[in-house]
């Protein structure tokens, strides 16, 4: 098809929606903080609802606050085309992360109204519950009460630093709804994609307005104990000190060395380091550090906790150190469906915009979703790839690309 | 001479009274918290001072409060051979730190009292006030004011977090004596002797329970800034990083490496280690450490700051991090005073003691003292070479046989 004869969507509209959106709980330095069924993010649903009431969208909230838009379609057997991603921030989080997606997918919807143009399946727009995890925990919660992943007991029993349980809160701002969790009028998604920012930096370093997402990186995260003696810094000759300073420095130089063997998808990262006693003249008897793996595979997840068990008793042993690991966190590589990954890169490639595939290294609801539907996913560029930073920030012509992309993709299936 | 007619100093007496003066701020876990110019530390001083006078000393106090005890000598032209340490401790400190070799010096008076053996010289046994520096900084405040490395107004200036003085604390002790420091009658010191208490593994290690000590390492710490770039543990693929814990980790291990190549008296410690942000999935955007680098000699210690400040430069370039560098404190290396060290050595040998030469890698008032007057230490083993610690520990036949060494070494410059 000639790209001049694609429907599009409309950039300026989708921009000021994000602005509009972002002046609530809008900060000083030009990023937003809306946490998880606060009162802003009350604020933030609300307006959202209405505009989706606006555009003749009918909305469910589900008995986890997960919100659904849905314009109807002209077959009543077709199960919906869904799209979505949720518009909770990090305390000083930014104004794209997730609100993009959510937005793209009501432009979509308001795009699709201007030109009167009718779909055979009925189209969905969700904004899913507390996916940053900032005041409750786990992450992620609407969507994975959504998939399974925890049912919503579990979920509306989980408390804030408050004492605040996630029931509460949703009764407090008005969205506990009466749909269980999981179910979908006519039957689970036919497809579901999520556009979003790429909260890294590949895309901005290749210079493409486009990443097509084949999947996402499983995560395996560890605690790390290393035990050793404290002792002056002065009078213990190097031969005769337990310095877990110095072996927890090895390893984490080793955790980088385990990542770059597993190029290019393997990850590691260590963020948590903590040094007791932590005196400048006192060698360390214990340091305790965090461990971040990830990899596109499991059986390259699995070769790094080997090599990691292995390196780290070596080291230990070398050190005169004891060390101890334990797995805290493990989410399963996730592979999207390779129907909505081709229909992506077709329409990137149909609309002309130059794309690469990729893989998201981070969790999102869509990774959730991906186990009840078909699922895929659309990336755009940002700046400097910062998120959950009041920084971040993204062009508008990529956001407007990224809209048409998901407008592309949703009907391909449709139709 | 026969070791057998040498003249023994009271093993049982000088234990007794390690203990009985461990009593004033003794810890539920057997330790001491007799921390400098508080009333324990009075306690401690009244004591001290009493058992002195009780000897036939005649008690001085300096304007900083440093005491020192006299017995008189045959020869009145002749300057005093000296020893000393101190007895404030940490807040969880032991019993023989410091205190060991106060009582030493008081032993070896009341040893000579009873064979009723004159010397030439008169002998002083001195205890200095805030070796420990955790009330009040700097640390070896006392003979630091005593050898002239600061003036006693600047230090009694000093206040504590309360907001004390030192002056005031000395006042509200009792212990703010007439005489100028750094004065003694009759002319500086014509030798001083230190016995303490190893705090480290070597002598244990090494099985020997006299070392003798020639000289101090010198010390240079720093500061040092590693400033990255925070970023999303997930979405960012290492060769995109500029990851600044994985920098510092690797100029830690450096750290160690410079410090082997100074064997056998090279050290090298990071104790204390900051990450920023800290956070499981954040790769740290900055982290800052301290450098603690120790060596016999000042070339060494050059040597030392020369390939750390390439080493770092070299590191963070790779890392795509920025690093800062900055000293933040200087000792200079000590000798002490070879016909001191040798009376040590030969005391040693004349008791039958196995002995062998060591270096101190801690600071001791010695090392002030050594500025002012020909000074030799003597280093008795501690348990697990553990000190500033209420575990801190040490047999009675090692305390014993450094008090021995000391009377020898005191006697062999005093007769």
């Amino acid at each position: 098809m000639d790209p001049l004869h694609l429907p599009r969507i409309n950039g300026a509209r989708l921009w000021q929606s994000l602005m509009d959106l972002a002046g609530i709980g809008a900060t000083p330095r030009g990023g937003v903080c809306r946490i998880a069924l606060t009162e802003a993010d009350r604020k933030g649903r609300d307006l959202v609802v209405q505009w989706c009431r606006e555009a003749g969208l009918e909305v469910r909230v589900d008995e986890i606050g997960n919100v659904f838009a849905r314009r109807a379609g002209t077959d009543p057997a077709a199960r919906a085309v869904a799209t979505g991603s949720h518009i909770d921030t990090q305390p000083s989080g930014g104004k794209f992360d997730g609100n993009f997606g959510v937005l793209a997918g009501l432009e979509v919807m308001r795009t699709l109204n201007d030109l009167g143009i009718a779909t055979r399946a009925p189209l969905e727009v969700a904004f899913w519950t507390n996916e940053e995890g900032t005041r409750f925990t786990p992450v992620m919660m609407g969507s994975g009460v959504f998939a399974g992943e925890f049912d919503a007991a579990f979920a509306r029993a989980q408390t804030d630093l408050d004492g605040v349980s996630v029931g509460a809160a949703l009764e407090a701002i008005g969205y506990r709804g009466a749909q269980p969790a999981g179910e979908v009028p006519g039957g689970m998604f036919a497809a579901y994609f999520e556009a979003h920012i790429e909260q890294g930096p590949v895309l901005e370093a290749a210079g493409l307005p486009i990443g097509v997402v084949s999947g996402a990186l499983g995560q395996q995260w560890y605690d790390v104990t290393v035990t050793g003696m404290d002792a002056h810094a002065g009078p213990t000759p190097l031969a005769l000190r337990h310095d877990a300073m110095l072996a927890a420095a090895r390893m984490v130089d080793t955790v980088n060395r385990i990542a770059r063997d597993e190029a290019p998808h393997g990850r590691g990262t260590v963020g948590y380091l903590q040094v007791t006693p932590n005196s400048r003249n006192v060698i360390p008897g214990r340091v305790d550090f965090s461990v971040d793996f990830r990899n596109l595979s499991q059986d390259g997840l699995d070769r790094m906790h080997a090599a990691m068990q292995a390196a780290f008793e070596d080291i230990a042993s070398a050190a005169g150190v004891e060390v101890g690991i334990r797995q805290v966190v493990k989410f399963e590589p996730c592979a999207f469906a390779p129907d909505c990954v081709d229909s992506v890169r077709r329409a990137a490639a149909a609309l002309g915009l130059p794309h690469m595939d990729v893989v998201s290294g981070a969790g999102h609801d869509a990774v959730y979703v991906a186990r009840r539907a078909p699922t895929g996913m659309i990336f755009v560029p940002c700046k400097d790839g910062i998120s959950h930073n009041e920084l971040e920030d993204a062009l508008p012509e990529h956001i407007e690309a990224g809209a048409n992309v998901l407008l592309q993709a949703m009907l391909a299936h449709a139709r």
